[in-house]
């Protein structure tokens, strides 16, 4: 999908106290200390900060909700309901996705798409997790303490919202492409990021492919969440294919946290991480020149628990935009 | 949003044993007598019952998969897995959304769009739901034999899929409206058609106020699932706002079951049961001549039982697309 007029695009990055405690915490818009947000559970603390994004999105941009044309949204929870009870506030038309950790990606595709074809002026995009309400849901309640293999990686609390506008500053959402569900047979819902690599270098190869572009060309090649182990696999993946990441890539879930002073294991995941990191890092890098292009794919692994208890595999996708400053 | 190039559209409705013993029976494309659709699992059989219908569609419009773009699709599962297992077995690429029962409507909307846009020549759009698959994640596994209360709707086992052009006969969708979150503060999850009649009246009012058309000027306004109690809300709503609904207001989740003859309380509902009566009644009356203008509004509830237990009310929302012969 080429965006022929460019829309324009701008994020908001609210995290938790661990996320905030990370190499890249002094650049998130808001870091919330209270992992209950103010809030009564932790669904809610889970919409509470998406609300904060969104809000915070409008406000940077120097609009109110009520400029806003529609809103594209998912998170990991049943039924997306840190997305609906957040959008809920706004009274503005809603899109839910569901995209597991892609749905930061997909979002962004579909704004930018509504803006670039004409249906909105302005188009917004909202995704997140919230390690305590992931735990409950996906694995084990916290107070069971279970502990989590090497390959685990730990769902980020984070929230991020976007907005793009038919006119705007730069960066630019100039291009994207939805993925393919790819399923490689991993069945290992303790390792994410090998079930993942394989949809990543699908996604990035066609984009490479059908662009004519090369990572070279790229100041940065970002993924959203494959973790240390899904990143290496990744490289060889996209080796095997003749594309050469070398010192491109960037996995917003290996940048969350500090590998040796917070040991997360496999590094960050959920909607929220990479939500956060491209909102906070990545866009304002383009937006301050100091990145010229960068082509973000993140990543999902669309399974359920009871999907693979009933002896199915992971599919896994991953959706691609590329912003250019 | 207005589809100016009205892009062509297809259904194939694929339905469970009990469905096509109601009114519309012969009118499906498949009956599966099989509740497990010759899988193990109810989830699976969910799952496979979109495959067919995918491939169906895809059948019925003289094309192979190759030949389609993109798929837009959700279900009411965990994770949305009866779409994302579904459409793993065409290699397309996916967008994958939730939005509860409103989830074909939504789906119609963003295929239409993506055609009437030029990202896609050919868009697909799936929805599903399941009747056991729902009961034993929203309710209470079938062995327990709970009482139904009389509000309460019956979960649809059916899945329909809907192919737009950008080249083909009628009928056409012509123009959509996305839904906005509507919470009158309803808590019973056993009646689900009076949280979603209000969302539904929004996003209708809002429609014909938009487009300057009353519901005289077409053949028949659509609800996807209120049920008999929804639809009676609906009509005394739309009569506040000035709207007359009369004799054009047909609900799919009325339809799908004989009242008398197939007890099933408060009427149909899921995701699956407005996708199957549009692609198997609605369509083709359409494109028969039979009807001149249809007006779908799929209404969704988008709370999760986990937030209803912890005394969150239920957010609704209803999407429309507009279909002209």
């Amino acid at each position: 999908m080429v965006f022929r007029s460019a829309p324009s695009a701008i994020g908001f990055a609210v995290v938790g106290k661990k996320e905030g405690e990370g190499p890249l915490g002094s650049r998130f818009d808001v870091v919330c200390p209270d992992p209950l947000a103010g809030e009564d559970t932790w669904e809610q603390a889970e919409s509470r900060m998406q609300q904060l994004a969104l809000d915070g999105v409008f406000a940077k941009a120097g609009i109110n909700a009520g400029q806003v044309d529609c809103v594209f949204g998912g998170d990991l929870l049943n039924q997306c309901t840190a997305t609906s009870y957040a959008v809920r506030e706004t009274s503005l038309p809603f899109l839910g996705l569901y995209g597991a950790c892609s749905a930061c990606a997909e979002g962004q595709l579909l704004a930018a798409a509504a803006v670039d074809a004409g249906f909105a002026e302005r188009a917004a995009s909202v995704a997140s997790s919230h390690f305590c309400s992931a735990e409950r849901q996906f694995r084990f309640p916290l107070e069971y303490g279970g502990q989590r293999a090497p390959t685990a990686q730990w769902t980020a609390t984070a929230a991020g919202a976007f907005l793009f506008s038919a006119h705007g500053k730069p960066p630019y959402a100039v291009s994207a492409l939805p993925g393919r569900i790819v399923d490689m047979g991993v069945t290992d819902m303790a390792n994410m990021g090998a079930a993942m690599a394989p949809a990543a270098a699908d996604t990035l190869c066609r984009f490479f492919r059908a662009s004519g572009l090369k990572p070279a060309d790229c100041s940065a090649v970002v993924t959203g969440d494959l973790g240390f182990v899904g990143s290496e696999l990744l490289a060889e993946l996209m080796n095997e294919e003749g594309f050469d990441l070398a010192d491109r890539h960037f996995d917003c879930g290996a940048m969350l946290y500090d590998r040796e002073r917070q040991d997360v294991h496999a590094g960050g995941s959920g909607a929220g991480c990479s939500a956060a990191v491209t909102a906070a890092h990545f866009l304002p890098a383009l937006a301050r020149g100091e990145a010229r292009r960068v082509v973000f794919a993140a990543t999902g692994a669309l399974m359920s628990p009871l999907r693979v208890n009933q002896g199915d595999t992971i599919p896994a996708i991953a959706h691609l935009v590329c912003f250019e400053g």
